[in-house]
């Protein structure tokens, strides 16, 4: 009997292909995916939130598909046009995959083409654990930025997923081929060492990635200042938390530019939000500047933030040249276990209090908000924020907050009887829901704070969502009686009952109101890129 | 102001170092600690589940106190007691860690003379989380095979969580200094790349792990090997559960020797346990030749086992040398997200079905028993055996099980009415559970299945424990009556209701029944290793 079949097939396969050391012509990389891959096979593409295999995506879409077919996809990030385009052709049949960005509608469109089976979503550690246990790859297609001449990787500001994805590869014999921007004598840092790395190729024009967690301050509504104002004093400064997560969007972005003038003014500053598991958002460079950040520890980079994170090293993870060292595995960890609030951001809150960015015509996935927007039973360790809200054995419990406002820029509501994702459930395995309601401890809006977690009964929990969702269907849900109620058992509070004044939430309040303003603030550091 | 301060203090304590490169003479090493410590700092002492620095502990131990003291200690695993001594001594005061084995009575003194502070106690993860976030280390010490001349580190059979240690210690400037065995020309693969490393020292005398997951097979008993008997039928074979982990001990290793015979005759072959999560212990080779296996992951590695699993890549993560390539933070997160059932066993369970192995007189810690044996609400893929019992959302819920015996091997009951553990609790900030009655869903002993997942209320879970319970005093609360009711409702199963008889829990239906035979099974390949 042969136990050590995956490490021969390996070998046989790479015998055929033709190399100079590890290097492969560009031109030939159709050709050596034709002898690399098998139909069937189970393949990583990257894929991660902020970098793309582009080049090995559109390669990969160019084998011939009589040779090469029915692959089984593995994509934390969807975002390229070009791994559409694999479904669409017949080489992959199938994807496990975290989030969706670009392509969320493109592949609802493969859904009801019948081009492509979902075989599960997942929140991004959920997908790298898998890979270890149940979907062993075969081969990962990954990108660097670069190379030296025995095959070691450099990966640059976004290290991101890459090593996690090399390794459950390389310890199972599967092929992994890198596609780098330049190879060098030597690189700057070893993010993968030459031995995981079997194949590399240089592409033919450099690709880097483009910023993605930038807001405008510009962009940022009075209603989110309101719903930001509510939560800090609400939340922040009621909890005294100190370590959390930020989702990605406007609101809370408008936190970030209140910590250091509203919050300030309410004492809070080295008393909350001093550490951070965060992507290094720009919108974080005046409350870095004002003192108030001790750490951020970032799961990818930013495009623009490169000198202003090497000349903050105290305050960020950083390699001996003092540039940015991400990693999204230990981020995710992180923001499980370590943080004592997720503050996230989402399209739909349905009346029980269920988050999702599913909609009908978009299936964006999850990333990592289910991982961090829940309660780790798990967690042992006591802080004094975490243990203000009952949880297991009644120890403590992350606090979980959806911040948003009650309409979207297009004046749809968030809060809504259902949640659109429901009419994709027939073609998904997993039920669309990205934050459960039972996880979640708060709801914000510009209207109030449900403070869900105090709710005795799921009765009581609508109505407490519905007295903060405003002028939408369901704020009809709840009487000016109940919400009276609920009000004085302290489980909705509103701007009155916190003591702030619809007249305050104005932009002046931002501590910068533009881009440019970002830019000043960081002594001209902070180099924003266009998207 | 100056943003870059730990990177100039880091900078300039080395400068004070006296090196060849980045070598240290051994004879110097507590001279170098002496340099490069400063009181107060944050000093993470490796200290894995199966490999220590002994050197580094023994060296830290020697420094001069009055000019290093009150050090705040990482140590995910207390095992050594050179680690003890640097309380006693008090160049250290506090620690964080989240496994103490033979230390653990040791810890426990320390607590009473008030020469130790337990800042917390974790789940592995956990640790390794909050130091990238608010446990963020000034210093690592840690311990390698071998060293090249530039600092390459490489970690043998046992990478385990070095990676994680050095990564967050050398992201924010920390020192990372590594004991070696030797120096070698060229390390067979890089588990640490030199840039993350500043010093290394080469050991007086090499140090290997000692086989920690062996059990031999003749210690195990008929109750086991019924309770195991009962586990495979009513848990394995109902939810025909492919992906899993076994915790240590004698009542798992039952099952591992159980599978190839009881498991074969009930035809679960391909069916159950082919995907694992697990330490390489030696009582899986059965399963393993017989077919059973398809793959497993390790937290680390098993002295012993090297050859076995060089010669069995297919099954095993491997390197490109076909040695084993073990990591504690990817099994971890496998072993939280990726699996659908956790068999573990405990010291005690009380009547609500706590359970924790910390008693009175000894603080062991939890290791990765709260990670791995509760609900992860952020999962959201979807198995057969993982939708067979309600959870989040009704979507599925992950398998939990607490296997024992109704007494442990010196008579004393494992099912108690209180834990012991709750007469350490005000020492501790934590309570002292390791797994919480609500994240189990089922109890087996010896006696029958507990499943606690169907129960309906506090009163009725308790029936149940004390239904399994045997002679126990807890045993007596449950009346003959309530049992039937409890069985007629497919609450409690016991072996008559499984159709098992009390006569087949023999050692004859071992695999193998004793190391020799697991020898002999492995075609000499296994290579037990005296402890």
């Amino acid at each position: 009997m042969n136990w050590n079949q995956r490490k021969e097939s390996k070998n046989n396969k790479l015998n055929n292909v033709k190399r100079a050391g590890k290097q492969i012509d560009t031109e030939k990389i159709v050709d050596v995916l034709e002898q690399v891959l098998v139909p069937g096979d189970r393949v990583i593409l990257e894929g991660d939130n902020q970098k793309q295999a582009h080049f090995l995506a559109r390669a990969l879409g160019m084998v011939d598909v009589h040779r090469v077919h029915d692959l089984s996809m593995v994509i934390p990030s969807i975002e390229d046009p070009n791994q559409i385009e694999l479904f669409k052709r017949g080489i992959a049949s199938s994807v496990d995959f975290s989030f969706a960005g670009p392509q969320s509608r493109a592949l609802v469109e493969l859904i009801n083409q019948e081009e492509i089976t979902i075989n599960n979503i997942h929140t991004y550690i959920e997908l790298y654990g898998r890979l270890f246990v149940d979907l062993i790859p075969d081969v990962a297609l990954i990108t660097a930025a670069q190379a030296d001449a025995d095959g070691n990787l450099y990966l640059a500001q976004n290290t991101e997923e890459t090593p996690v994805l090399v390794e459950a590869t390389a310890v199972k014999s599967g092929i992994v081929i890198a596609q780098v921007n330049e190879i060098v004598e030597r690189v700057p840092r070893i993010d993968i060492p030459a031995e995981q790395v079997d194949l590399i190729v240089r592409v033919p024009e450099a690709e880097k990635p483009f910023p993605l967690f930038t807001r405008d301050p510009q962009k940022i509504t009075e209603d989110q200042i309101m719903a930001g104002m509510l939560a800090i004093k609400g939340i922040y400064g009621k909890y005294q938390v100190k370590t959390l997560n930020h989702g990605i969007g406007y609101n809370t972005a408008a936190i970030e530019l209140l910590l250091p003038t509203f919050g300030e003014r309410l004492g809070l500053k080295g008393k909350v939000a001093t550490n951070w598991v965060n992507n290094p958002t720009p919108t974080l460079i005046p409350a870095i500047e004002a003192g108030w950040v001790r750490s951020i520890y970032c799961f990818g980079g930013e495009a623009g933030m490169e000198k202003y994170i090497q000349q903050r090293s105290d305050v960020f993870a950083v390699d001996h040249y003092r540039n940015l060292k991400s990693n999204r595995v230990y981020a995710q960890i992180a923001g499980q276990y370590a943080i004592d609030m997720f503050v996230g951001a989402t399209l739909q809150v349905d009346t029980d209090g269920n988050a999702s960015t599913i909609t009908a015509d978009r299936l964006s996935g999850f990333g990592g908000a289910p991982n961090m927007g829940s309660d780790p039973h798990g967690r042992r360790h006591l802080t004094n924020s975490y243990q203000q809200i009952d949880g297991s054995y009644k120890q403590g419990r992350k606090i979980v907050v959806q911040l948003t406002t009650s309409r979207r820029w297009n004046h749809e509501p968030v809060f809504v009887d259902q949640l659109d994702a429901w009419k994709l459930k027939n073609r998904l395995a997993v039920d669309p829901i990205m934050i459960y309601s039972e996880d979640t401890t708060h709801i914000v809006s510009e209207n109030g704070i449900a403070n869900l977690y105090q709710t005795d009964s799921p009765t009581e929990r609508r109505q407490a969502i519905a007295a903060i969702a405003g002028d939408t269907a369901v704020g009809q849900k709840c009487s000016e009686k109940e919400r009276q109620v609920l009000r004085e058992r302290g489980i909705v509070q509103t701007p009155q009952d916190l003591g702030i004044h619809r007249r305050e939430a104005t932009r002046d309040l931002l501590a910068a109101k533009s881009i440019d303003e970002l830019v000043k603030i960081s002594h001209g550091l902070y180099q924003p890129v266009k998207n």
